[in-house]
Parts: C-alpha cells; sequence; structure tokens
C-alpha cells in the first residue's frame, strides 16, 4: 500500500496545484471557495478521474481538469452539508468548517458558487476539444448530484434524523448509493467519456465505481466507530451518538468488514476486461479498507 | 402596454407548462423546487430568452427549454437569499418561502437540487441539437452566475450589510450589474447564442440588456418606496428600514425615474439594428416602468 499511498498523494498534488489556478482570487466568496476545497483530503474523485482516463490514454493534464470539476463540486456538498442547519459541523479536514471561520451566509454562498465552478471548468475547451465530450461530462455531472443523485441521498438522511426513526439495510444502500455513491460512479466514468470509450467500458468502470462507493461508505462507518479524531481530522462517533443506523450498526463491526472486503473483490473482478492498466484503480479500492480517513 | 401584458403573460404561461415538464416530482426536495419556482413571477429572464431567440427565427418550443434553465437559476438564487443568514424573508411572490414551509435544510438543498437543474436542461439535446452552442449556454450561464456574477454580487450585498456601510453610486451600479444584471444579460444572449448570431447582434443584445437591468433595479427601488406589499407579494420599505443605499437614496425619487427613462431610451436604441422585429424587446423596456410587481 505504501506505493499506492505514494501514487495517491502524487496527483493529490498535482489536481492540488490545478485546482489553485482554476478557482478565482479576491473576495472573500473567492477565499472562502479555496478554504473548503484546497489544503487536502484524499482526492480520492480526482482520482478515480485520472486513473480511469489513463485507461483510454487521455493524457493526465487533460483529466486533471475533469479531476478538479468534481473535487469543486465535491467541496461545495461539504461546505452545505456541514452547515448548522444540516449536519452542524465546525471541523472539516482540521480546520474550522467555512461557515465557522466565515458565517453561513458566505458559506451558502460559497457552496453556490461552487457549484458553478465545476461546471465552469467542464465547459471550458481546455478540458477537452470537443464539445460533445464536454456537454456529456456536464449532463453526467448533474445528473448525479442533483435531485435525483447526491442532493437527493443528502435528504433522505436528513429526513431520517428528522422522523428520528433508523432506516434498514435496504434504505441504507439507496441513501448511500445517491449521497456518495452517484459522484464516485460519475468520477470513474469520467475517464470513459473523456476517451470516449465504448459501452463495454463504461459498464465496467460503473460497476467497479458502484461496489468501491459501498466499500468506502462502510469503511467511513468503521472509522466513525474506531477511528481517531485527530487523524480523520473531524468529529467522529457522531452517529451512535445519533442513534442513526449505519452499516456497523446493520451488519455489526464483523459483518461490515466482511461485506466490505467482498465489495473490493466485486470491485477489482469488474476490472478485468482492463487487465494490468488498471492496477491503480484496483489499488485503490484496497485501500478503502486500509485507509484512517 | 395592455397588448405587451398578454403577450408576457402568454410566454410566461408557456413556461411554466415547460418548467412543469422539466422538474422532477415525488420527495419534498423536488416539491420545494417546484413551490420555489412554479406559480407565478413574472418571467422575464425567461421571456427575453424567447423574444431574443425569435429574432433569429429559433423555433419558440426549443428557446422554452432555455428559458426554463433560467427561471430554474433564478429560482434556486432566490430560494437562498431567502435564507435567515441572508435576507430572512417568510413571504415571496406571496406565498410562504420554501425555508418557511419546510425548513433551512430543504431550502439549502432545494437551491441546491435547482441550479443543478438549470445545467441539466442546458445540457440536454432536446435543448439544441448542436452540442457546440449547448455547451456555449453552459459557459454563458455559469460565467453570469457565479463568484464573478450573480454571486458574486449578493456577496458584495451582504458584505456591506455587514459592514452597515451605505454604498456609493459607482458601488451600488456595480453590485447590481452583477447581481441582477448578469443573469438579466445572459437571459437577452441566449437568443444570439441558440441562433447563433453574429458578434455586433451579440453587442447589441448585451447592450440592450445592460441598460434594461438597472432600469428593472431603479424600478424595484421605486416598488420599494412606493409599492404596495399586496400587489408585490413580498415585504416592503425594508431597504429604509435597514439604511441600505438604494438608487433612490442616492439620486432622490425624481432622480431615480429619470436615470430610468434614459435607461430605457438607451435599451431601445441598442436594439435599432433589429428593426421591427424587437419591438416585443423594446416592449419589455418600456414595461420596466410601468410594473407594480
Amino acid at each position: 500500500m505504501l506505493d499506492f499511498s505514494t501514487h495517491l498523494g502524487d496527483i493529490a498534488t498535482q489536481l492540488e496545484t490545478r485546482l489553485d489556478q482554476l478557482l478565482p482570487t479576491g473576495d472573500d466568496i473567492a477565499q472562502a471557495m479555496r478554504w473548503g476545497t484546497l489544503g487536502g483530503g484524499k482526492r480520492l474523485r480526482g482520482f478515480l478521474v485520472v486513473e480511469s482516463a489513463a485507461l483510454f490514454d487521455v493524457p493526465r493534464d487533460q483529466a486533471l481538469n475533469t479531476a478538479a470539476a468534481i473535487e469543486c463540486l465535491h467541496a461545495y456538498s461539504l461546505i452545505h452539508d456541514d452547515l448548522p442547519c444540516m449536519d452542524d459541523d465546525d471541523l472539516r479536514r482540521g480546520r474550522p468548517t467555512v461557515h465557522r471561520k466565515w458565517d453561513e451566509a458566505t458559506a451558502v454562498l460559497a457552496g453556490d458558487a461552487l457549484q458553478t465552478q465545476a461546471f465552469t471548468i467542464l465547459s471550458n475547451a481546455t478540458t477537452h476539444h470537443d464539445a460533445n465530450v464536454r456537454i456529456a461530462l456536464v449532463a453526467a455531472l448533474a445528473a448525479a448530484s442533483g435531485q435525483a443523485g447526491m442532493v437527493g441521498g443528502q435528504a433522505m438522511d436528513i429526513a431520517a434524523e428528522t422522523a428520528g426513526r433508523a432506516l434498514n439495510l435496504d434504505e441504507i444502500q439507496l441513501l448511500q448509493s445517491l449521497k456518495t455513491g452517484a459522484l464516485i460512479q460519475f468520477s470513474a466514468r469520467a475517464g470513459a467519456i473523456l476517451g470516449q470509450a465504448d459501452a463495454q467500458a463504461h459498464a465496467a468502470l460503473t460497476a467497479y465505481a458502484d461496489a468501491l462507493g459501498v466499500a468506502f461508505q462502510i469503511r467511513d462507518d468503521l472509522l466513525d466507530v474506531d477511528g481517531d479524531e485527530a487523524t480523520a481530522g473531524k468529529a467522529l462517533h457522531k452517529d451512535a451518538q445519533a442513534g442513526k443506523a449505519t452499516y456497523v450498526s446493520l451488519l455489526g463491526v464483523d459483518g461490515a468488514r466482511a461485506k466490505a472486503d467482498s465489495l473490493v473483490e466485486q470491485a477489482i473482478t469488474a476490472l478485468r476486461p482492463f487487465g494490468a492498466d488498471a492496477s491503480a484503480l484496483a489499488d485503490a479500492a484496497r485501500y478503502t479498507l486500509a485507509r484512517n480517513t
């Protein structure tokens, strides 16, 4: 895993540089956009874009724009999710959340502008020379993040919490497939879109991403139970406190670990058509189980 | 003006039908998206799209998609602007605002999803058969609504309020050109994008929209002073209470009226290259002075 961590870190560094170039500078909103986007995070989504694009020989320099767009979209969702009316979190990646460092209005607007920024980046000709590819990226990102995707999942989450009702396993799976799975799936499919790959490649990357997404979420739930807050850089043990159903509360720690193991195998199997070219993506799947943050 | 009101109303009705078809149904977020978008409003932005598109013989049925996208974007901005941490408004178009009818989390998410919905609509092939046109619309809408556009203007507005400092005329003009002007400019230019018109046509519509946008804002400021809350369907006299600088506080009622008159003339002059074809757009400019809501 050491080699993989280095590789993940290398791409994260390149992505950080690209985000720094693409994000605006200036007023409070620009600064808050940077605060919420730059300075850390595993950049798993960006990594999936870059590595899936590499399967189809898309130059990394080109794939980094799309990776930056998904990271802007992800950062917007975190800024809004951290708001007092949502998860009410004070800490993110070990630093004050945007509404704590500035105020709620700035956090709402910075999140709004980061969503827009994602579409600005995707629509730019430097992202891909072919307008058909760029518009396909826009359509796919919008589908993954809107009411029938990420936002729909966030709404299910809040509705369950408001109703004070613990969800069952089917409901958790649906919720997570929307809340986090949809953007992870977009990230892995983005390479196939950029590479104008065939339907079989799209299907393989979708199967990979869907299994990876669930494994990733299970690891998150496990970290919430046995993780270290200083390492994670955010508040933990919130699920149990809130009486929230998670993969761990429903399957137990051992059951959840076993399910994550099997999903990682499933994700790796889905990559078979790509052979050794997909080794970095396979490592990413293994890494989801090993990570501590 | 009676004929124009009928014409504006006809397009608004068609647009309402199109929005009803394009907006999702189902969960609370979908319902809140509909609440914030459907059921009224003058639809000035949508009207500008439809009428500017008509100059270049773009079929109305096609232009209505782009008009719907801008109305989704506008509705998202109103839902977030009404939040307690922003303008804290209880009433919009005579009905409870989204966070009053549901709650703040639903309002944040419904606004987020409506922004996404605007890009979903623009990226769809039914909006225009040519991907180059669709991606140009995405890029233009993102530029108009992001940190360097509408959101930037909202941030300036809040910053001035937080600092308790009344802005001067130059600052007000900059703020309004971003906060409301950028989307109005996009709306009028959208027809030229859809019609793949030349640079001269783009420039003429931009000049028209910029003058119209300021006239529209001055009329808003005048309505805040002498308007009727029941007719307006929202709280008025908020500017004076908040000690906010407006065109009226800076120019006086008569000075503001004179400036609006001259801007409407300017807007109509900009339309000259289009001759009689642009009579509906010219009427729209005259209408901004006559409107009571």
